[in-house]
């Protein structure tokens, strides 16, 4: 019995994907490092684990015929990993829905306490030895617009729903009925909603439909002194346009998670704004996800064996998860 | 009908308590700013509110014989306020219970998530325009211990329990079920507590059995990393003890929102300290704290007024509100 093979895609400096050696026995586990050697890899390869990659390298590589049977991302987003020959083939693609959820909802909950508590007031006063008391924003008492009600989305509107705010979503359709949420809107509606939130929050996928919504005319759009949170992807938001916002001062600040450009260059303004918070696409990223990346690898991998569903599909169309 | 005397104590730069005026007709309302003339004021006084004041000043201008009849402080804490000549007389002390609790709760889950999250670590790769990814913790996994299971401390804990966090208490006394903990033990007990909580928070009064209480003993006790909440009051925790424990790398940060001596002198040295966060005794003033405190006053001078128990009255001898 030929055993299937197991190829890891990982960045030069990137840790091996922990866990998989329970799968001893059952799969051939390749942890490849960098780009050097890819394509003979990829020949020789049934499933295929991205973990953190440069997509344009995977592309040239791409084998054909490809012998690969399942491509898993150990990401929830998987616009980047959507290159045409695997967007258009019937490979199955899933991800790693689920396990960034609950770190990137603390995530934002921190931020929104950041702005409402003015935590960047006090450390700016802190640095000045300055004693200022001033009177700040109870987070029960406002309101907060949710773009994107996917499961992170969810898990953000849950933790923002207990603490009392009032909290409103979009998706690609209206939703009946969800618990995370007052309301679920569609996504056309944003523009007549945007007005009365006072933080706005991107957990959408970075998807045509999604692709600079973030732009003059958004943020023209929202309440004055609001706040944006971005957790999905860079390139959801038109970032000359952001900075116009900030500079004009219709918006009080903003936590960016991820950029269009991963690093965010040195010299790049944003680094400057006193009222941005900026971290290093790392929301999710608590203690232990990397363990549980592997970790739903491996069971997902054992349905796959046995021929059950996969948990966790993509749908390679939209180039998001399928609900 | 002599209509009661009502002198509303304020500091020279501090705004009217507001609401009093829906009073008309039932008290006659001094909004007194200042120690000038302080004594024939306090001599001509049936009702005295006390807002934000020298204590001393009210000390010296205390009238004997003393026509006060009440006593409301429009704070949580009364420990400034109990001079010898109130708290050895008969007369009621009320105090602001609830009107903070809130408030300090999202500020306390604010100061968690800032550590959690490393956000002091991203504003410093901000100024330096560096873009670091780091593993954080998910404070779900984590857990806490609040010092002081009154009105306060059971808002933290119930926020905090809302996020999944382990949240104990310590109180004077033990108690059997408080649906805001999993626990509540004797303070007492606390030195077999420090060593098992990711964060300690003291929301606990000033009174003689916790002026002090953090020590270098009590620092020593805590869990290496840890990080300290103090939204109580400043001398409760031993400043020099602090400098310690955080210049030996022990404690791994504290957020601090109330000091020994207030306001923190400019050229102490706590300000300096990168993994501190400080706030000007503020942590509970989200905006309409004033009008809810005027609101509490004139329901309770109704009460008053008609002969009925007042709300929120305090254990003068032990110096905090009665539960």
């Amino acid at each position: 019995m030929t055993l299937p093979r197991v190829t890891v895609l990982l960045a030069e400096d990137e840790p091996d994907l922990p866990g998989l050696e329970s799968l001893e026995g059952q799969a051939r586990i390749h942890q490849h490092r960098g780009i050097g050697g890819l394509a003979p890899r990829l020949a020789e390869t049934d499933v295929l684990v991205v973990t953190d990659f440069r997509v344009e390298a995977l592309e040239r590589a791409w084998p054909s015929p490809c012998p690969i049977r399942w491509v898993h991302a150990t990401s929830a987003g998987v616009d980047a990993l959507m290159i045409p020959p695997l967007r258009d083939s019937d490979i199955p693609v899933t991800n790693a829905a689920g396990i960034f959820d609950r770190g990137i909802a603390e995530y934002v909950l921190g931020a929104l306490l950041l702005f409402a508590k003015d935590t960047l007031g006090n450390l700016r006063y802190q640095r000045q030895r300055q004693w200022r008391h001033r009177e700040t924003h109870m987070l029960r008492d406002q309101s907060a617009l949710v773009v994107g009600a996917g499961s992170i989305g969810r898990e953000v509107a849950t933790l923002l729903g207990a603490l009392g705010m009032d909290v409103i979503g979009t998706a690609r359709r209206a939703r009946q009925h969800d618990a995370a949420f007052a309301r679920v809107h569609a996504q056309e509606d944003l523009p007549a909603l945007l007005g009365d939130a006072d933080y706005v929050i991107i957990t959408a996928p970075l998807t045509r439909q999604t692709e600079g919504l973030f732009n003059t005319d958004t943020f023209a759009r929202m309440k004055p002194g609001a706040v944006l949170v971005n957790v999905g992807r860079g390139a959801i938001v038109d970032t000359r346009a952001l900075l116009t916002a900030l500079d004009d001062g219709h918006l009080g600040g903003a936590a960016l998670d991820v950029f269009e450009q991963e690093p965010l260059p040195a010299d790049h303004p944003l680094w400057d704004y006193p009222n941005v918070m900026i971290s290093a696409h790392m929301a999710g990223d608590a203690k232990g996800w990397r363990a549980a990346l592997g970790h739903q690898f491996v069971d997902n991998f054992e349905r796959w064996r046995r021929g059950q569903p996969l948990r966790n599909p993509v749908d390679t169309q939209r180039g998001y998860g399928q609900r």
